[in-house]
């Protein structure tokens, strides 16, 4: 863990213009060698680069077509020499073509790359590296300018993690963007169950008999129409909440956040209110939650008794979903169906890519997170109400432990570290748990004619939400400061082993924007075998102007082709 | 202000104890010498000092009594000798007697000085010193331990801002402490009108003449009655009303705050929302304000429509309170009443020590903030429903400007600087007030019959919501931040003019435990006059021996006192 760059490097956001050179980055330079002089090693700023993600974007579809073509018509596979049949020969020639194409590529990419490192197109943001853990703790705690709009610094994210598209949105619309993505996810909670109704409403089997004749043919199987009748809505239901992590989390990358995990714990936030609201309160209550919300904002008093009146009246739906959940959710999670389904789509549509794409996902912490969560707080809302739901509980939690544990080693790959910063939002789920847990307290002891009993609960209330105040000032803050201590710990740990300077350089080389890195390794897979190749079309080429004369308008492009190629090929030479 | 000692040094609390040394102090040295090498200093730590206190006061008490006696018996006033009387002679001594008591208050404090100083009793606080304003500032704004209950470091208060006896709360009882004012403070604000109303009930002239028939007297002059029987109930309320700030001062002072600045802010903001209660919503609304919390607790959705009503109907009384207010208000404060009944009762009670209490008191922050905020509010709120409201509060302002600059150039002393600092607090209020004003425009729009206008206001409402929070997390840290780019600054023009040095000395020693200080300044009244006071009292003592024989007993006392009194002399004279 100690070989961490992101612990020497800090992102540095709103860089004002040097008003001398008219750039942000010698800005960078200016100040933080003064503030910093002992520390400060270098800086790497960010450029626009829209363009360029767009040619490597184009230039990637060409190497891979270009591969495509090799593998089908066997130029790589077997080594012996191409058949001279005319087919063969045409093929080569297209390959010949996207090649040169790419090598044209490859030079405007280069071209860009360098207009971009010179300083045209820079981004008001940098990743500045330090020479020690101590100086990039101290400086990424600290304000540096007296406006607290401008030079705003925090500790980088991980190389991996770096949302590098965010980065270019300029710090002022991130409040705006912010505020959109709450009322989105505000609505997508709120109306959430109007579409799964009307779909389960035309998905009874009555309707869909009407409408889809062949389904007729569930009735010849005596017990599957019960059977579909009765799980056809639960189906449905679950599908549209699977389906909601991903909503949340594409909702959440247009916040703007700076790094992927932020971008999950925002997800995870948003899907936890949302089961919260559509599976637990929904659960409970009839009628919809726009209804139950105006409810209980026209009588809050009446919450506490209404709840606990559904709460202890729900208690075996919810050991029923428990159960179901925990058996059907982790036998689901080990098998993957949704990833299994949408491999197979993306091979049938194009099944020539597919060993390509077998591509290892992160843990998607914010479809799993949540689900968790919501289970721990229907376990403290009914160890009041219903303590024999515990047990199931427990049973739940000792199968996803297995299951998980499985999981994240064996499955799943780690494509950055969380750092234990869903500890406190898993904090805030617990404290929403037994504030739920307080207030069906309140209503049961009304229920039961305590009214003593129920008021005595309320200071319970007021005492764990200013224990939540609590945490949150004097906990919270420590989950994004990388401590002095350690930081100088890990300094001179570093120093006894001679690898503090191999640290920063790697640190300060970690953060070069992916499309700024040199674009060889496109030319790199035709390079290596291409030469040969066009050697041996150059050959072809000529055995062809000689022996056909009607084709000579395709004999002159393949020559004048074949010169561009060459020169491109030089030009290219020349600039690597 | 470049010469600010709270800008080199760090309050630094929770330091463990040295394993070594048994110790909080040495464990600073380690601590900071290693961290902050280059910039580290010196530190200052607290200890225990009741017992010093105690004896402190108990001394200074004897110095008001010899001066007192001194002034009496004309031993300093008038130069000549003083008459040769029995009964001045008796004086002479009481005051030796007091003054030989003072020297050995005097060498008990000294003692019991070096025994602090000799970290016997140390607190696990303290004031740490930097070379540098940008050490002071890098240090302060970042976490230096892993764990964040230990070494909690901040920018130290002023020196003279300090509240020395809250920085011996252990940190652990502070969120305690806290909890019970901020429950305190409800409980004042929400029960504050039971027992005006029981006092104004009591004092209706009808009761009062049973009561107290003297109060008859009032029915002699045509048209007394009448007013007092008009203005007494609102008397009453403002008398109590003044109070409050007082108590409420009083309450924040047990929340442990570390500055007495912080006090009257924590006082300030319970001030504002006792009145925004029980001056703004108890004039809107009839009933106490328990029933009416009750009534929108349970019924929150006719809260827009409730207020709107009852604030355009209240518009008259708003304007002649805000008349009434500012003009007995400002003449209130200009002609300090409080104060100077105040300072006649402890003249009638303490006639002899009224000199020396003429002390100059600060701006009372806490007094002067919540109403001004609170006419804020008011005018907020009125500005759409009665904008005739607004001259009146335009001339209050003004009216409140000129007598302010008055006030605070020529009749308060700046006991500490505020640092702007109060203004997140009023920017608070301003939100308040914007946040009321739009739940009236909802209920307006809804009493108008316009529903289309209310439910479109209600965006308006989430909107400021979040602004709030967004100018919380953005610019709220920067109120106790001490910018990186500043500190530098001053420190380049220290160094230019050769004063960084003398600055940062000047730091370490201020901020030294008043009752640390050397206890000399007990004696320096005692011993510039009285060693001449002594030998004559030695000489008045050796005639009274050879003249008057039966009064053996006393000669002997005296004779004893005396040699007392030069041993405790020579001792000190010794130590000191």
């Amino acid at each position: 863990m100690r070989q961490r760059s992101d612990q020497f490097t800090l992102l540095v956001r709103e860089i004002p213009l040097c008003i001398e050179h008219k750039a942000h980055g010698c800005n960078v330079e200016h100040f933080f060698s003064k503030y910093h002089p002992r520390t400060y090693h270098s800086y790497q700023i960010l450029s626009d680069v829209k363009e360029l993600d767009h040619l490597l974007k184009k230039a990637k579809s060409i190497m891979g077509k270009i591969e495509e073509g090799r593998k089908k018509f066997g130029f790589l596979n077997d080594k012996r020499e191409p058949l001279l049949s005319y087919t063969s020969q045409q093929n080569a020639m297209k390959i010949a073509l996207l090649e040169e194409k790419l090598r044209k590529y490859h030079d405007i990419i280069h071209n860009l790359q360098v207009q971009t490192a010179a300083k045209h197109k820079e981004l008001p943001v940098a990743f500045v590296t330090f020479k020690s853990r101590l100086g990039a703790a101290l400086a990424s705690q600290s304000q540096h300018s007296l406006n607290p709009l401008m030079w705003i610094t925090e500790l980088a994210p991980e190389p991996r993690d770096v949302s590098w598209k965010n980065l270019a949105i300029p710090v002022r619309l991130l409040p705006i963007r912010e505020f959109g993505v709450i009322v989105g996810a505000f609505l997508l909670t709120i109306f959430f169950a109007i579409p799964v109704t009307a779909v389960q409403g035309i998905a009874k089997f009555e309707k869909l008999k009407k409408w889809f004749p062949p389904a007729m043919a569930i009735n010849m199987i005596p017990g599957l129409s019960s059977i579909v009748t009765g799980y056809l809505p639960s189906a449905i239901l679950n599908g549209f909440i699977y389906v909601v992590p991903f909503a949340m989390l594409a909702m959440a990358k247009l916040a703007g956040c700076v790094s992927r995990s932020n971008e999950e714990i925002k997800a995870c936030n948003m899907v936890f209110y949302f089961l919260v609201g559509n599976v637990f309160f929904l659960s409970l209550l009839s009628g919809s939650l726009l209804d139950e919300l105006e409810e209980y904002l026209t009588h809050p008093r009446n919450f506490p008794s209404h709840l606990a009146s559904a709460v202890s009246a729900q208690a075996d739906f919810f050991a029923t979903y428990i159960l179901t959940s925990g058996l059907s959710g982790f036998s689901l999670e080990i098998l993957q169906p949704g990833l299994l389904s949408w491999d197979l789509l993306k091979s049938c549509l194009c099944c020539s890519r597919k060993e390509k794409e077998a591509y290892l996902y992160s843990l998607p912490h914010a479809r799993i997170i949540p689900f968790i969560s919501l289970f721990l707080l229907i376990g403290m809302v009914y160890a009041v109400v219903a303590p024999l739901l515990l047990p199931f509980l427990i049973g739940y939690f000792c199968l996803g432990y297995v299951v998980y544990v499985n999981q994240i080693e064996d499955v799943y790959a780690t494509t950055y570290d969380t750092f234990g910063l869903y500890w406190p939002h898993i904090h805030h789920y617990i404290i929403i748990g037994i504030l739920l847990m307080q207030v069906t307290m309140i209503g049961l002891f009304g229920l039961k004619s305590k009214p003593a009993a129920s008021i005595s609960t309320i200071p319970l209330l007021l005492i764990t939400l200013y224990f939540n105040e609590h945490c949150k000032s004097r906990f919270l803050p420590t989950f994004h400061c990388y401590p002095i201590q350690e930081a100088m710990e890990n300094d001179e740990l570093d120093e006894k082993s001679d690898e503090l300077e191999v640290n920063y350089e790697t640190a300060a080389d970690a953060y070069c924007l992916p499309c700024l890195q040199p674009p060889d390794f496109l030319l790199a897979s035709v390079s290596t075998s291409t030469q040969q190749l066009m050697r041996r079309l150059l050959v072809i080429g000529g055995i062809y102007s000689l022996l056909i004369s009607p084709k000579s308008q395709f004999e002159r492009n393949i020559n004048e082709e074949i010169n561009k190629v060459q020169g491109a090929s030089k030009s290219c030479h020349k600039q690597v």
